[in-house]
């Protein structure tokens, strides 16, 4: 069995109860949700409610319908800047963002959407009153990660929330590294879209994902078709979550998503969260140990979402990560992992780092492992070999 | 075991290959292609190569990194609209189209883009000289679908295709209700962009679909984000399909399509074509020996893709897809069908139909039983029960 430490990649193994209701979907249920009155259709659309509820119970959402699937976090991100930024406003971000966040809002400053990028220290953490600092009276968004994919920097998003509620302003927080194992409550941190992966912490298959949209906040859509409602419109419809929905769902997809995401509301979720930090501060303790190695991000693993970057004295990161993956089998991800903006701040940039990520499935004597490994590779490195 | 004709939808049961290779996906491959270089990583990119060049394959195209993976058919035929047309283009669709069409158009005439809709005749076929008649100097775009998803009317995309060519018009296939079981030449048939459902007629499951982009045509992205590539870059790679693919892929669902597609290019593709045509002429025939029953749509086996709609005298389309579905266990899809241009074409708007729509698994027998279905709730009707 390899030893899987990429789990801000994308989370691995899946609960067996993932693939069990994906098969069990396109074995029973397999109707196009919503599209069609016959049993099977109903059955796949009460699957896709169900998980809607589950997902909204999570994020303390009172509306199911406001929550939006989406093929990634990166759709619903999109969703958000393009639908809320014109020319002339001013968007606010912060200097640890994923590309996710970057790329868009790099295409909208052609469109002459004006951006301030707030930098964090070399830890990755934000200051929150340099946002309020920022804030303008043209500002219209401050759109963030809830923690670093490089670092693993939880991000103060309570008082931002604060900061942008006080201010008028809306609030965008991306979840991809966060959803699934920290608790997130899009009432009481004033969060008006919650952006959220599928495959990462909350356990479900890639290809799912979405978007909780805050009461009384209206979006446009990005993708417009059928809804399987109004079908006797071309015009899209004005209710959530068809609105937003357009074409078929990853129904098969969703079942999957939706069983992971009933075991978290069921209590896994604290224990995953408990989990992750006890692995965090064995793996940050041991590596700090080991003679050769700069570890880059939030050394405390209450700040810490189960993501650190590493490198090592005397090598490349790449070449660290293949003799882990070759010779160890250890799973890790190197270079820049799309945040080239996160790496500049922790001064990890143009090289990149190592990437370890933890799991609710990472065992105590997988990170002994690893940190044996990265000791031996350390050693030989030291004599040169 | 329900009978199932509602494969226009989706289509089910999908052939065993498509679950296993998802399991085996999520208990095997499992990384997040692209991103990290290490085994499981790869091995997850090695399965979407293989789908991609799989797909490339079935419908003539040279350059695998051509074929764009998106989340369904709608979000393709959007990335082309939303990036094809500015204000002041004119655009060309029939009468035919469904709501992943109609709508984004809808939406676009708002921003200024003129829309000319060119009639069907009321079993939906189109005459290809009067597109070419509708093409102005200001013409950028011809969108149709491939064949109707009401009436199974297939359009002569390969006389459209010469004309736009000639004129120097780009031409946009909507093939959600062909791929998989009609031949698509793109390059033959002059298609610049062939947009494709992986849920339908080729047998994968939900949440995939693509884009086919014809060599030397050009598209913006629809969303922009993290690719896996040029990560030192906050600006999108310019080079396919990065360019067109943000985000984290639906790799276990292109996992399911690319075992679906193997299948077809190893020969299956010509025996559902005339599977589908048996089926097809068996029930058309059957259907108009049913006193009551009216037909929309090409009854010609030929000129159908596997989709028939009708009406029976004396009882809304509803009641009777209720009725097949509770007493019979016969899956229809009633209604509008995402289509009211289509059902206005065919004169059953607003009304709607019944649709009967066949799959690789459906029987003989099935259409027999689904005859006699129709038969006696038609007698029923005629008695007045």
């Amino acid at each position: 069995m390899p030893i899987y430490l990429d789990n801000a990649a994308t989370s691995w193994p899946k609960d067996p109860a993932v693939l069990a209701a994906m098969a069990e979907y396109l074995a029973a249920a397999g109707g196009n949700p919503g599209r069609s009155g016959h049993t099977m259709s109903a059955a796949a659309a009460r699957i896709v409610f169900d998980a809607r509820e589950n997902i909204a119970r999570l994020f303390f959402c009172a509306a199911p319908e406001r929550v939006i699937f989406t093929k990634n976090a990166t759709e619903a991100l999109n969703m958000v800047l393009f639908g809320c930024l014109k020319p002339g406003d001013h968007v606010i971000t912060t200097s640890m963002e994923h590309n996710a966040v970057m790329r868009p809002l790099r295409r909208l400053e052609k469109d002459g959407v004006h951006l301030t990028v707030v930098p964090c220290d070399s830890t990755g953490q934000l200051e929150p009153q340099a946002v309020r600092r920022a804030i303008t009276p043209r500002t219209r968004l401050v759109v963030m990660t809830h923690a670093s994919n490089v670092a693993g920097t939880i991000m103060p998003i309570a008082e931002v929330g604060r900061i942008t509620r006080e201010a008028g302003v809306l609030f965008a927080v991306d979840a991809a590294q966060t959803a699934g194992s920290e608790e997130i409550n899009v009432a009481d941190d004033n969060i008006d879209f919650l952006a959220f992966t599928g495959h990462k912490g909350l356990g479900g298959p890639q290809g799912t994902g979405g978007l909780v949209i805050g009461e009384g906040v209206e979006l446009p859509p990005l993708i417009y078709g059928g809804t399987g409602s109004l079908s006797e419109s071309e015009y899209q419809p004005d209710f959530l979550p068809d609105k937003l929905e357009s074409g078929t769902l990853n129904a098969v997809g969703i079942a999957g998503l939706g069983a992971a995401v009933a075991k978290l509301n069921a209590g896994d979720l604290d224990g995953i969260r408990w989990h992750k930090r006890e692995l965090m501060a064995k793996l940050i303790a041991g590596l700090q140990d080991i003679r050769g190695i700069t570890i880059y991000g939030a050394r405390t693993p209450a700040h810490n979402a189960g993501v650190i970057s590493i490198n090592m004295a005397g090598m490349v990161c790449s070449e660290v990560g293949l003799v882990l993956d070759r010779v160890f089998g250890i799973m890790t991800r190197t270079g820049l992992h799309c945040a080239p903006a996160a790496h500049k701040t922790l001064g990890t940039f143009p090289q990149g780092t190592v990437r370890l990520s933890v799991g609710p499935f990472t065992t105590a004597a997988e990170i002994d492992q690893t940190l044996n490994a990265l000791s031996q590779i350390a050693e030989k490195v030291r004599c040169g070999l």
